[in-house]
């Protein structure tokens, strides 16, 4: 087990206002400058490893948009997650907070545009489609979930622990980052959620050589066609293979429909490549209930069973 | 292994400027709504738990300020931290982040009273002790740390790289769940850095039947000792063993000789009343260099195997 940081550079705030702080319990009162130089656009990834690894070929896992690495982890209700189960399975696992999330840090505001943007609880509710909108309420007994919801609605406030926030304009230094972080293993799995499916699919075009295989868990965005057809790494890209896995209740769900239609473009024009696209769409194939988080979900573990099995047949 | 939240509470954001923003890459622009309801204020927890533990008090590691959980993990040079190594030697351990620090997450700003703090590199440089303040420079090769430095000094950025925004206003909330997470072991040995160990003296004051050892490694803080004298819970907590450890450079630093004379007013207190008081000063027993991050310093491991054998001898 292990930690590391990567990507990123150092940054100058030539001025900014300074402020005063005990930053000590009982402590004095001090100066800080808040002009000066930073550390800025790292990811952090924490490592751990198998005594016997059953593949070469580690697992990266990369989190959604306004979360962390946690999400990876144990479930809101208390079960193993994942990055567990990954290990468990006899992976080495490399779970990481993009930058501006969790421990990778956010800078300073003269060094990022704009300000940070936060998940209220309804916002999750409905786009992680543990609930319409109009369903959400601050008591959790009066919350009114889809019918059949697999996400643990009772731990949905311990999921909201979660939640981070994020800034737009960091979306070039985070894919830098994550660019960072690929180079730097010989291949790797890359298992990613929401947002970082959209990171993944990017990152692996910039460096197919680099990517062994693409989990891609309800990804929220992919390279549009034009820019993949215009890739000299299309073809080696196709190559890659490529698991979409998607849950429940996009009816009625416009914007879902529009990320997943965006997604099936860049999946048609790889297919037409002879690329090699598998996909689990768990209720077309008879599993109702699955909510956006379907790592979370309480059939997490079968999931997870069924994502195994096709990375084991891939590499 | 696993992880958890704990601590914090539901709080409602009245009114707020909603955000455009495209957070999915390729994705269309989206309505942000910033007024509603979140979580705020609790600690994110990793817990790693070795198979055949050698205690059945688990090992709490608790940052400093600006700071998070990375910090005990593997060192800016990549040698393995004091998590690894308690857990190599059979304790428990719970590295976590505080409140406002890295997966933890921090409120919106309606919910919280002032602006972020920054910390520059050259404020760390100065306040670590790594050299005096004027001897920082932007580029790496132009620094001079002070004579005999043991910090890895060629590391200096990517130390920069753990560095997290924190809000002075947020400590009654972090007290409230460092609180939360003593009690909910049955008795834990915290060790903590810098401003965890004002934390963790305030936690141990509060709830000293949940604490059976407390390591402080660079406190910069402590309960003044009127506070001390009037608690009901002196003789409990003087029960409790303590270690201090300090390392180098001291002399010519009026900030940190403060910080050490108000953890000094509080160790004489508890001696006073009989308490299980014990220090490493490092330079004095001959050790020389220590920066305030002794679990960082070339030495950590040296330094880690002091203190080991005094908590085994305590618990």
């Amino acid at each position: 087990m292990g930690s590391f940081f990567i990507g990123g550079r150092s940054a100058t705030v030539a001025t900014a206002e300074p402020v005063e702080m005990a930053p000590a319990l009982h402590g004095p009162v001090r100066h800080f400058a808040q002009a000066g130089d930073y550390e800025i656009g790292q990811i952090y990834a924490q490592v751990m490893l198998p005594a016997e690894p059953i593949s070469p070929h580690p697992v990266l896992l990369w989190h959604g948009g306004g979360m962390t690495g946690a999400a990876w982890e144990t479930t809101p209700d208390g079960r193993p997650g994942w990055a567990h189960r990954f290990l468990a399975a006899g992976y080495d696992i490399c779970v990481s907070d993009a930058v501006e999330r969790g421990r990778a840090s956010f800078p300073p505001p003269a060094l990022v545009e704009g300000k940070p943007v936060f998940r209220p609880k309804a916002e999750a509710w409905e786009t992680f489609r543990i609930g319409p909108a109009q369903s959400y309420a601050t008591d959790p007994g009066s919350r009114r979930p889809h019918a059949g919801q697999r996400f643990p609605v009772a731990s949905f406030d311990a999921l909201c622990c979660q939640f981070v926030a994020r800034w737009p304009a960091l979306q070039p230094l985070a894919l830098e980052a994550y660019a960072a972080l690929v180079e730097s293993f010989d291949g790797a799995v890359i298992v990613a959620h929401s947002q970082g499916g959209g990171y993944a699919l990017e990152t692996a075009l910039a460096h197919p050589d680099h990517v062994r295989a693409l989990v891609l868990i309800e990804p929220s965005g992919a390279p549009p066609p034009g820019k993949l057809s215009a890739s000299h790494n299309l073809s080696e890209l196709a190559g890659i293979p490529h698991l979409f896995v998607w849950g429940d209740f996009f009816a009625g769900d416009t914007l879902w429909q529009v990320y997943r239609q965006n997604v099936e473009a860049y999946a048609d024009v790889l297919r037409d490549r002879g690329g090699r696209i598998d996909s689990l769409d768990l209720p077309a194939m008879g599993t109702k209930g699955n909510s956006h988080l379907l790592m979370m979900d309480d059939n997490s573990d079968a999931v997870f069973g069924m994502v195994a099995e096709w990375l084991k047949a891939q590499i």
